[in-house]
């Protein structure tokens, strides 16, 4: 293995850098919706974190990581949207000056979020190009520091942390064997689960979740190489359109996760609905299908651990998703 | 005073009853919200307890405390719905049957939801005749044991240990004098948290919030006793909808509240919508008061400590509040 693959002293080393300033979000659990599920299903809320989604946590860790050899540097990110305003977030926190490239389809509230966080937007057109030559050439121009979205290995030890709350959480509940269903793109928050699980309680196995259509994790991981997805665009879950598993993250993962798992729009979208009803946590659809993934699993005699990992959605997408509930039966 | 009010003891006992089974919830901040608003907010996120509202802690905590002599009796309490899934919630815990006394007008997700329980629900209408009289009745034929909905020691006390933890998480941010403010209907959840700041934290100063036209409190504050309601309903705020002061509650609460604060059923909504955008959390207008008030509140250098009580909310009233949301300029 390279050098460059993070462990869990990286993970501790974060958690240490994150224990003041990150929420530590509730692992929350509803008997109705376990009664709905046929199963126990425990949600670690992520949405509640800052920023609206867990990245704030590996853009804090790096940013604090590298803050010393910054001398006045901006940082720079590339991202569709929770990236966005983890790093800007972060950054706004320690007062370092921060712009981040976004796909100008990229939700409004997400690119309204970042600029709010007193980030520079720079938007680009998704088909326009590699988005890394585009992101290259605005960092070229600033002489700034780029915060990679998830194949880095401060990044992925941030987000490990969720990781090792999870760990603590469940352990609390008697739990020590279950999968845990983790929303997938590049796969940092993946891959930083799994190194804390490894190491701090063996007995639970990551389990990527990806959108239909978008499942270059649970292909590459069945046939046991890097494979790609076929559109740059085209599911309400946005956050979850990365191409291709990471170098690092697939390097941590590959042999570590188990079987990935696949929901439609639809399920998300229900799955949106059901937190907002029996959790009273704001998803986004990239945010739900973990839950949305539990919902459906076939074995329901095992607890669903789940990460309900960001919460940034439009007016549009959240009215839908809960217009859709029918009060008469859903409670029963 | 009389002895039968609760005392910081009580408080604490409830804390030990409730550690294994409550949601500990978290403080939540949002740099937006702060900046909309001029001045820090911290919301206690309560949507997230049990049964959907604060409402659980008492209810576990009146039945945990007499479980030992019911012999088989069951468990009946009155309420327009929270109080309703809570004690709903913590009966079925404990498997002691509940029936629940409702308005016929409750909103469905309250209705349904106490069903979900498992509790048997008995409707009353609104209008015919004093609610108190209808549930006597019924306890009567069912040799049930009453738990009620706020002028009870146990009650008190259980709603008290949500002040417990708001002391323990605003000293963690080095926060030792601020106004709590808190939806207030008969006065449990008030009194509950004015008892344990008297003890823990007297910086701390609890200010009742309440729906215009429903202001009992904040008119019985002002004249240094206990006034009434004109009508029974007519707010969306339909958890706070209490007609006068409870005689225990009033006892705690009259001299050591604050002033009480009114708020407009759109100044709620608005609220509702702010707490989904910024916190991503999922509240009813009623439990969205106090962050209603703390947004309308002149003060702004202090930080405003907000209990966000409840988040039971029908599909019509939710949307109806996020279609309010304005994409463009709401993160700015």
């Amino acid at each position: 293995m390279s050098s460059d693959l993070p462990g869990i002293a990286d993970l501790l080393q974060a958690s240490r850098r994150l224990h003041a300033v990150a929420v530590r979000t509730p692992l929350l659990e509803s008997e109705r919706l376990n009664r709905i599920a046929g199963r126990r299903i425990l949600v670690k809320a992520e949405c509640l974190q800052r920023g609206g989604s867990f990245k704030f946590r590996g853009a804090w860790n790096h940013i604090a990581a590298v803050h010393p050899t910054l001398d006045g540097r901006p940082i720079l990110a590339v991202s569709s949207g929770n990236h966005a305003q983890g790093v800007a977030r972060a950054a706004a926190m320690m007062e370092v000056p921060a712009t981040i490239v976004m796909p100008a389809d990229a939700p409004a509230p997400k690119l309204h979020g970042t600029k709010s966080y007193g980030a520079e937007v720079v938007t680009y057109d998704r088909d326009s190009g590699p988005r890394e030559e585009i992101a290259e050439r605005e960092r070229a121009n600033r002489n700034a520091h780029m915060v990679p979205p998830y194949d880095d290995p401060l990044v992925i030890a941030g987000q490990g942390t969720v990781g090792l709350e999870i760990t603590e959480q469940v352990h609390r509940l008697g739990i020590h064997a279950a999968d845990v269903l983790i929303p997938c793109s590049g796969g940092g928050l993946a891959a930083g689960c799994a190194l804390a699980f490894e190491s701090e309680s063996p007995g639970l196995r990551v389990r990527p979740v990806e959108p239909a259509g978008f499942d270059d994790w649970a292909r590459s991981l069945a046939k046991g190489e890097r494979d790609e997805n076929a559109a740059p665009s085209g599911s309400l879950c946005d956050a979850l359109l990365a191409e291709t598993p990471g170098r690092i993250t697939w390097a941590v993962g590959h042999h570590r996760f188990g079987p990935g798992l696949v929901v439609s729009d639809d399920e998300a979208l229900r799955a949106v609905a059901a937190a907002w009803r029996y959790l009273r946590i704001v998803l986004e659809p990239s945010g739900a299908t973990a839950l949305a993934a539990a919902l459906a699993l076939p074995d329901g005699d095992k607890p669903a651990i789940v990460v309900a990992s960001g919460g940034n959605v439009s007016v549009e997408t959240f009215t839908q998703a809960v217009q859709s509930v029918d009060e008469s039966t859903v409670a029963n």
